[in-house]
């Protein structure tokens, strides 16, 4: 009990930070999005194909979090995009005040979009707040349907969910109608998209959405 | 720093039960492993699989870990295999306790193998003992190489690492030897199998080495 107590009292804290860090992206009219899910889904190579669709439509920056290793950091640099890792040595997610401190070394002039990769796991992320305006949870065809229903936090808590390695549905068991179906159970105001970011499948979709997402911020934007 | 020092405290008092836990099921001679690793890396089917070759060589049961649903426990029911259900209720891993109160509900006489499938994380679970001879780690071809240097703690607590989905390697861009090397530079000592539960690659070997560790456990048994 006493675990729970102060998980939730620590929760709290993370999530007053979270929405001091929100308001202050939201002045600068910068849309920030919080990427969930199990290792290996593929929040790395679609954060990446969705830059790389986004050059000269939105100016856009990276924070990525990972237990260890600077890898995706490195990643995306050598796909030409700078990006700050913070490693949490050991915490199953990313914090609101682990963000404060590695927006303070981006450059926020101009910038549009902050694309936040969060440590790969279904479980902790869900419920810490980072100062998202949105969360996005992924779902890859090669880990199974019945994710949504096991890991429901992730679920409820975002307002996105991407279907990811669409491509690869024909070797697999995935069901996705009932991935969706139970995903929409859990959250019926969940956006669901269908992609497979390396074989350029449904991208095109989402980065429409993702424009509307940045110009409905942009209308909202404090004087 | 509270946060740590707390979840220390956890763990080691965990540990500490954990420690009676096994000492229980070894007295009985019953081998126990403890299976991690993400979401859909295939712990259940390679569980199931190992369970349908094991059929008249050795008694198993099986103890099965989610944050929600019993959608384990039913397949294991539907492949004609017992299973007894935990649900953690946002957990991001078992703990001994758990382990301890589930066996309560097993039948223990004339088991020989004790499997228990924890919640799909790469990052809470390794640090929890449950009781466990050894604990086995997963990772998919279609999770990517990197995992082994992103998510240390999990392959440097195994004794065994299984590359499973290893049919799916040809469409996949996971290369094995790297990710190998990175997990055996991490922790030399782990044995690794190759494996594709559903297209019976490599289970001979997995299931020859487990029947080996079964009879070493027998010789160890105390009086």
């Amino acid at each position: 009990m006493m675990e729970i107590r102060l998980e939730q009292d620590l929760m709290e804290a993370n999530n007053r930070l979270a929405a001091g860090v929100n308001r202050f992206l939201s002045r600068r009219g910068i849309l920030t999005l919080n990427f969930l899910s199990s290792p290996g889904a593929g929040k790395t190579t679609l954060i990446e194909e969705t830059l790389r669709r986004l050059r000269g439509k939105a100016n856009t920056a990276v924070i990525v979090g990972d237990v260890q290793t600077a890898r995706d950091k490195e990643r995306f640099e050598k796909a030409g995009f700078g990006a700050v890792q913070i490693n949490t040595e050991g915490g199953c997610h990313l914090t609101a005040g682990m963000v404060e401190k590695a927006i303070a070394s981006l450059d926020l002039s101009g910038l549009d979009i902050l694309f936040i990769e969060n440590v790969g796991n279904l479980v902790c992320p869900a419920g810490f707040q980072l100062g998202e305006d949105l969360k996005v949870v992924l779902l890859s065809t090669t880990e199974g349907d019945d994710k949504p229903g096991k890991y429901p936090s992730a679920f409820f808590n975002a307002q996105v969910m991407i279907v990811t390695k669409i491509d690869l549905l024909p070797v697999t068991n995935f069901n996705l109608d009932a991935a969706k179906r139970d995903a929409l159970k859990i959250n019926p105001n969940l956006k669901v998209f269908d992609v497979s970011s390396l074989k350029d499948e449904g991208m095109g979709e989402w980065l429409d959405w993702l424009i509307r997402a940045l110009e409905a911020k942009r209308k909202k934007r404090e004087p």
